[in-house]
């Protein structure tokens, strides 16, 4: 039976409910986290931390209990005896259950807070061998920095990729390529690795930035700037970040095979160096 | 004790609960409509039935009861004894509860479908005397033509407005002014009547339909066509329409006073029409 997590208490899955009123299932009023577990600890949960807490600030939800992320998350894994597995632990804060106005609730009301966690198994073979992915006009709004569940041009725009056997939709903002529907994406063109800079129409991904380090340790040289779409004939090589999929080369991006259609050296490089720290955590 | 609906049954609000897995809750994806009693019937049922169509049809989600809202609707009032008051009839549907994915269940699950109503107090000052309203950057999604929950921007815009002792936030998109948070606007500029025509960054209201026809019966001069920030300045009327607003005067539009400040005579025009049609109706 699984136990999930809802307002300060662990309860079977099955018996959480949530209000008809709460403004999550409303007006998509609320944040969420997904941070991973590799049997044993939990990557970068501080900087999912900070994000949440970023999350809750610029919606103004007012919740105290970011810092308690961590403990909930761990709780988890061990209510489910998840220890020994890859697992996804979700969380989701909204700003509570109310009678519907498009304004905040006044007096304000109790965020509602969910969280679950769930055994995956890691898709190596996309690791391993890249992915394509297709190009799309991004539709979503001007405030991709917030991790909101907002997301229904994310899986509107997903579900025609998948429809189309891609692994990954990539947006396009006015010509630029802005991210994926749940991944940030990098490109290396003539040695050198782009990725969108921090802004309003990207989200900030942990492993983007624990990339952008490792990319830094081992000397490459960045730039955080946007492509433009019609730089892609010139890249011989991409990859998509996120969670999950950690660093998974694209070799394929809109209709356009990349480089010898194969994961490329820099891709490479940068995945043996994020491995090896997973493996010295590990210890 | 509120009735409510949800999935064929009539049941008491507070028994009526939502899964954390739903699709509404987790990713926004769903959409839904309002309509509006009046002491003995709902105005222009067969629009809201028909734009209800749509947005499932938008965002493939396959519910085949959208014929039912009429039935779902009246029989919430009767429920709830509220056929002698202004009502509010709201309805939802999600593509389900299904476990997180971004892309849709496979193979498929039963939509929710959840309905509630409820008594209000009509604006009678605002729609008497007007309202002040912010202009705010559109930070909306590009289907804003799709009635869905995604509401995020919208409400966190409103907020915006409501806190700085405005009626409402309206929207202005590359320079163009586009709708409300949650209205349509339109301007009387040199005599003739403007309005965002129907495109991807509106939606197509069903008292915005109404009021064209009622304009174009009452002779007046329309052009479906979006109304330049700039132009303000030159505007000397401007009202926002939708079901609890009904034709509500904008006297102030981001910071400018409208003409003399006080409604102007085409929105007065309209608006006695609109009344008399529905007194018409009530008989």
């Amino acid at each position: 039976m699984d136990i999930a997590y809802l307002n300060r208490k662990f309860i079977p899955k099955e018996e959480i409910t949530i209000s008809p009123d709460d403004r999550g299932f409303l007006f998509a009023d609320g944040i969420y986290e997904v941070v991973r577990w590799y049997e044993g600890f939990f990557y970068d949960i501080p900087s999912h931390v900070s994000r949440l807490k970023r999350s809750l600030r610029e919606l103004r939800i007012n919740w105290d209990g970011a810092d308690l992320f961590p403990s909930i998350a761990s709780d988890l894994i061990k209510l489910n005896k998840l220890e020994n597995q890859p697992v996804m632990v979700y969380f989701q804060v909204t700003r509570g259950a109310a009678r519907r106005t498009h304004f905040f609730p006044s007096p304000e009301v109790t965020p509602t807070v969910y969280a679950n966690a769930w055994g995956f198994v890691p898709d190596i073979k996309s690791i391993e061998s890249g992915i394509k992915v297709m190009l799309k006009e991004d539709i979503r709004w001007s405030r991709c920095d917030i991790k909101s569940i907002a997301l229904l041009a994310n899986t509107i725009s997903f579900q025609e990729a998948f429809e189309n056997g891609m692994k990954e939709c990539i947006f396009v903002r006015n010509g630029l390529i802005t991210e994926g529907s749940h991944s940030n994406i990098f490109f290396v063109i003539d040695g050198t690795l782009f990725t969108h800079p921090e802004s309003n129409n990207v989200l900030s991904g942990v492993t983007r930035k624990n990339v952008l380090r490792i990319a830094q340790d081992l000397g490459i040289k960045i730039r955080e700037e946007a492509v433009q779409e019609n730089r892609i004939r010139f890249t011989r090589e991409a990859f998509i970040t996120n969670t999950s999929a950690e660093i998974t080369p694209v070799i394929e991006l809109g209709g356009n095979t990349l480089g010898e259609g194969i994961p490329g050296p820099v891709t490479k490089l940068i995945r043996e160096k994020f491995d090896a720290e997973i493996r010295a955590i590990k210890g």
